[in-house]
């Protein structure tokens, strides 16, 4: 951390600031330029950094380490790979592809679903039972039965399951049913939910938040990795921006960049990326090519009748043929699809 | 609701969403110009308007009217007011001051504060004891031990509190001391905390998303009033921009705006709003002239030894400054402090 | 300048790092952290510093001093006072307002509308002649005819004239009329235009950028003043958010951080502000309760007929109440209308 | 356009809004709902939409159809080739590089640049004369001197040349040695300009404004189309989100976006789309297999000695490891490079 002292600070506003990080155990370096005082401070903080911002004639306070840990490259070098319960695994030299319908709305539509999508090759079928929705008149998911009907699936095909855990009181039950949970965008800063993820043994896709920075997301798997689970799956879903002809704006560097920031596995989410059904296609094949280590994609047998989501889903036929492209640029990755 | 049809869209594609319409029991009303064919639907949607975004030729549908029903101003036209425990009303004609530390530290800290506001004529003391941080490793707040102090300040000096509730399992212990529970800007969106809070008979105090639009913020609200609760109180606390002075950027129109929108009582943040000591003062004081019916501040006895927001924090002195200066400007507007 | 080493960065692009520092003629200043390396730097650069950024493991690079000089409070301390050629002055103790229709579109209405003007106490007239459009399909401005019909108000009236120029090439003629050159926010970087601009002897408005930051703000101001003209009044117009309601979020808190990083005078548009004719008002006494200068407002004889922002224009009556409800906002403030 | 009344608008006012449209030779076409009446408006527009906005009890107006026309592939549906003096074409089959530095510094510099470029199959050039740049103390290119090295690189190499205009009465010197006429992110309004390079018969390299929408950009280059120059290329060039570790969010969508709503060619600048070095590469594949026509890259030879821009830049070495991935990219498109 640097602290940025006002120009003609005072001598005793900089021996206040001085004698604050002596007494935090801190080390203080002091350096005087011509125009400003500023002061390092060697260090791990057990304080927030803004505590400084407060002290008289301090004109900002600077974070030179990044304030994520666990979830840090430099912690843990080599790439942090997820097995999912027998169903292959994620962050390895395979590219994971999550495909299913946005809700499970009906015990016919999820099982027909996870049958297509296992003769495509799919291992891991996404479908949500409890949906979070901006509208309280929205349709908000099966609920307790949509788990069930999860639970079916995956009984009958023995595909794996990912779906969303929405608060801290589901988590158990939704544990039971979901091989990944879920994190969405809306909760990624839900500390309770965070924690209580922390304490599972199942693996968490965390999807950043439509608004938030990389470190914020990091900062939040950092959550689940110092409460004790080291399994946490990163997805970029796009962020909120000014464009109007797509619903986010799905931030391509954000792969490779987090690759280079953490060790943990990166997804993309090209559905709620782009939120445009056209524009699946080559959003994904992009990420894979920036790097991702797989898709988690909205397909849906039937779009036009879908509950939600139906815009943005793909049908069978389109997810077959987006399944033979990303099989052509895998093969220029040196990955297996 | 509006659907445009792409240009050249088929009789075909056209004749299909005029069924659909008709399944859903609304009316169709085609209008055909020289680009395009536009179909107004009329009557109350009960799917999402992008379920219509999805059929053949679709391209785009346009909403007319806001989804918020029970929030709304058309509803109900005369302001909301809500009183607290006997402690005055939010949304009359006084303006209404919340002040207090950001988090309870200890016993003599939010004791000694909550006296020194009594005096200046505070009637509601905020203070955080369950605290939402970016960073696991940050101060979480006191936890249970902080309500202890609320229910102790409250007891003692006759003070109202306000106080954030975090998650729905802690809804019912926060409600036993909290004459108002906050719903933090991090969770404007947590709809199961939204509906547990519509099932209690607490005011509540419902703050603006750092990214969220007005209009989500009153479908955050209309979650709250359609499961029961009809006492929600918006609070404007800055949204998140690209300028880099301030913590965030206060949105002045907010107040005047929210108040065309709808009825419930609107306060402002200045604290957050600005994240700067010095702004706190001509912040506030330009929220009451656009109309806000009150103020919740950041006031804490010691700000350089605040363990949370003490950049933020005005001193008692300040604050009593304050205070004058707000008298100043109620009276221009009519209104008691 | 501090400049952060990455960890483990060797001493080889240490002393590379160093090396450089030296060759500019500036003073380095190295702080070993447990963690990381950080080197400061002393004196004022001559390159950019994000030259520094390309350096082998270097992470980051920290500015510690304003860029700009000649416009910040910490070179000049006293308030930039600025004389409009007899007309009064912007920045000293009375409030300026200037106001008019968007763009002047005939001879009788710009002259109806000054005469009203004049009658209701106000000193400058706006109206654009050449109007900057994002379609090349709408209504540009007479141009050249305008401005003949702007010296025309000049003269019959005596008012003051702000008005728009676009280019280099029209500085010239624009300045034989103008008391006030006014730049608009989609040129506040067109450098070559400010360049022109700081070698008049007019007071120039310059305008935030839509989504520019006030740091960027004060370097286009920087551009005026170092090539000779000190005479710039700064102007917050609101900036693009994702909130619909308004057409730009005004950014409230821009006026008393603008006053306190730099000396010059700061005047609001509530207008463009906002978007939103019911919030001008409100808006406009917020702007000065948090210390604005001062105003400029579209107002127009008949909104309803207007060629360009007349949704967003108020009409001469409302015009009049709004001076009386500024007059009561002015007289807490101790400042005059 | 759809016009939506107030709900319970009176007749009068639903009156004065048809009579308008029909003053304008424009046909209503009146849906009364329940709760809003909404009146559709046949025929394209004079006047810009906002008018209606202003008129009473008029709650909101939505635009149908696009802004745009000439740059709409509504009007032209074939992909628009760009043929560049001889040196190939942008648009068609052959994916395009346009490599270089940021700002031209020296003879030896652009002239060693050139002719390594040129080694790696590289047709065009890009380097700067004139720099627009935040601060007035920074490097301001190297101005005429700087058109001439690239004048005699054009003679001495016979690769075409891609540089920036910064304003009209540069127009004429700079379309005397440019191959294509680079409109930068900071000028993609100015209209002055646009209206300038209209009328020239060089083809136009349009950046993206780096906070503009994908409407606003196409409504640029219809000024450019409708002053008479049919010969526009659209660069995606990153936009400002606030996302820190990159400095722009490179807006991948886009691509895939422009190439539905226009007929004119695309090529993405993963230099200015990411500002980091390490992610020009994976950026770059992205862009392509997203369906760019080409790229705009930033090489330098030293980029550790660049005057500007060195942080990202790639190095000779790194350009040839780039076109080498590029060609392994383009083998699966079915494009050559």
């Amino acid at each position: 951390m640097v602290i940025v002292m006002t120009a003609g600070a005072s001598l005793k506003s900089i021996s206040g600031v001085i004698k604050k990080i002596n007494e935090l155990g801190l080390k203080p370096h002091v350096s005087k330029g011509k125009e400003r005082t500023i002061i390092g401070v060697i260090g791990r903080l057990t304080v927030e950094p803004e505590y400084f911002e407060g002290l008289p004639e301090v004109e900002k306070v600077i974070l030179i380490l990044s304030p994520f840990k666990l979830a840090s490259r430099e912690i843990k070098q080599e790439n942090t790979v997820i097995r999912i319960n027998g169903k292959g695994e994620v962050g390895g030299n395979h590219i994971t592809i999550m495909a299913g319908p946005c809700a499970v709305e009906s015990q016919e539509q999820i099982l027909e679903t996870a049958l297509a999508l296992k003769e495509l090759g799919v291992k891991i079928i996404r479908g949500g039972a409890y949906k979070p929705r901006t509208s309280p008149y929205a349709f908000q998911g099966l609920e307790d039965k949509g788990l069930e009907y999860l639970e079916e699936v995956k009984r009958v095909t023995g595909l794996a399951v990912v779906t969303e855990v929405l608060s801290v009181e589901d988590v158990e039950k939704v544990s039971r049913v979901a091989d990944i949970l879920q994190v969405g965008a809306r909760n990624m800063q839900n500390y309770p939910l965070l924690k209580a993820l922390g304490k599972t043994d199942r693996p968490v896709l965390l999807k950043r938040g439509m608004m938030s920075t990389l470190e914020e997301l990091l900062m939040s798997a950092e959550y689940i990795l110092s409460n004790g689970n080291p399994r946490v799956i990163l997805c970029e879903r796009g962020i909120r921006t000014f464009e109007k002809y797509t619903r986010n704006t799905f931030d391509i560097s954000a792969i490779p960049m987090l690759k280079k920031l953490s060790h943990l596995p990166v997804i993309a989410d090209p559905s709620h990326g782009t939120g445009v059904r056209d524009l699946i296609i080559p959003v994904s094949k992009a990420a894979l090519v920036a790097g991702a280590d797989g898709l988690i994609v909205e397909v849906h047998p039937d779009p036009l009748s879908a509950l939600s989501d139906g815009f943005q889903s793909l049908d069978l036929k389109d997810f077959a043929r987006m399944m033979e492209e990303l099989k052509s640029v895998s093969s220029i990755l040196g990955r297996k699809l």
